[in-house]
């Protein structure tokens, strides 16, 4: 089925295979056309991006909307694209239980020490601990967007005591929730902190001496927002001080990881490799066909990015 | 405070320190006296027993009741007792939610497969793998009684598919719930399996090769319960096979595990010693304190085994 000016529909996606995507949006959009960049000239009417570059951009002059296939806006947002063009984001999609378990994962293993157990038993070693429950552990969710606030309810749910940080107020159902400059009350009440911030300008290195050094003595990271939020150097001085305990980090500055970046050898530090919420192909292209109807008939749709704040 | 007749209450407890138990108990019953075995002969009216002896009831005539300081009660119900004795069992005292966390962790970790992250991680990769989750795998838990149950919530609650089975029907909202002679209709439907049974001479050795081949291929195995429930050479012949894809046993047959046990060296299973369900003091002590009470003023209390059902 084609139709006499077909929309084109372009993705810039070079660190994944695109094709996949293409041919689930054909399914969803019969009649468009799907253009994998780099190999095509075509001037496009929607983008979907993955990391995507400034070359592609610069080539394309009449953009209604550029998707992003992911929560985060910072690789798009440091880019030169034009003011008034829309940049969208995946709305859920499936992100946030993902999210939600990978941090009741991390949590869970930390504070019944099953990280030391594991450890134990393969050592030739049979020995129990000391109770260690969550009602021991305060949690703080540092960020209370459509992701942290998810976090931090999961957490609730499972019996921690919860609080969270946001720049702007927020309320929540059973969780302390601090905004703005009460940003050091709140690492005061945390023994393990879990970020879930955007990457902007604000928040970059957040995670760094001064704030980690807030936090109850022998706390614990979780970061599974943006490598850049966390000062790398930094986390290791507090870990040889024993400040703090350890960290599960699905981020990193540079990703791939290098070989011999000092994080993969630690004994307290445990990685993955940026899969705490993966992308759903089908939620994820079902929500992008969906927003690209609604524009095509001028209506208005939920998602898009305020640049000025950075998400 | 003492009175004319105090009470005298015993702890057989030879594997743990009972002190810490003996005392808190002295806290809730300030006028009874605590005795603990060996080393005491006084004739008891209580005693509180943790893997028990034969040896220490042989010399009690005069028991009111016998309290087990956890969820199982096979290492009591193996041994010589007067029938009339009552046996009661710690009803949950903080046990259940731990063992939800346990359940928890072990799936989420093998579903999301972060043990294999972690270690890709650890020896320089930086891989993601295609998506795994909650809804491809079907959670079947086998015993829905105290424990069991709330496993089974739990396991609802995160997202996955579940059902159960047990001795008699139960009804457990979203739940399927099978039982009696349902049990290979049961297997067949699970991707992961769950033991929170407890140890009777039905169900010693029921994770055996005939009821484990019926499960889902690459099925997953966690075990809470016994290790007698498990015939572990079976399963290594179907970890083997690949009919079997893995197993987090927090129990063996013996425990201590010996040091060259073959689970604590192979690949594709995790151990911990026996700490899903760690009885904690505090609210035993209060619970048990409140039922001498009870039966010193003839009140009936709960939590007393069925012994020809052996829980």
């Amino acid at each position: 089925m084609t139709t006499a000016n077909p929309l084109k529909i372009g993705f810039c996606c070079p660190t994944i295979d695109a094709q996949p995507w293409a041919d689930a949006l054909a399914h969803k959009l019969p009649s468009a056309q799907m253009h994998i960049w780099p190999g095509s000239t075509e001037s496009l009417d929607y983008a979907l991006t993955w990391s995507p570059t400034q070359e592609f951009f610069d080539a394309q002059p009449r953009l209604k909307a550029v998707f992003a296939l992911g929560a985060g806006m910072d690789s798009l947002l440091k880019l030169r694209l034009p003011e008034s063009l829309p940049l969208v984001r995946i709305e859920d999609g499936g992100m946030a239980s993902q999210m939600q378990d990978y941090v009741t994962h991390a949590l869970l293993r930390h504070v019944y020490r099953f990280d030391r157990y594991e450890q134990d038993t393969r050592t030739g070693l049979w020995q129990q601990y000391a109770e260690s429950l969550p009602e021991h552990y305060p949690v703080g969710i540092l960020g209370l967007g459509e992701l942290g606030s998810k976090i931090a309810e999961r957490v609730r749910d499972l019996g921690f005591p919860v609080c969270g940080w946001s720049r702007s107020p927020k309320v929540l159902q059973g969780i302390r929730c601090y905004s703005g400059d009460e940003l050091p009350k709140f690492l005061a009440s945390c023994r393990v902190l879990v970020c879930a911030l955007p990457l902007t300008a604000q928040t970059q290195n957040i995670l760094n001496e001064k704030n980690l050094s807030l936090l109850q003595s022998s706390a614990y990271l979780i970061n599974v927002a943006r490598g850049a939020h966390l000062v790398e150097e930094d986390l290791l001085k507090l870990l040889a001080s024993g400040h703090i305990a350890g960290a599960y980090l699905d981020v990193l500055r540079t990703e791939p990881a290098p070989v011999d970046h000092p994080f993969r050898s630690h004994p307290s530090i445990t990685l993955t490799p940026h899969i705490a919420a993966q992308t759903l192909m089908q939620p994820s292209i079902a929500q992008i066909s969906e927003k690209i109807r609604m524009l095509e008939k001028g209506q208005a749709i939920s998602g898009v990015v305020q640049r000025e704040r950075g998400y």
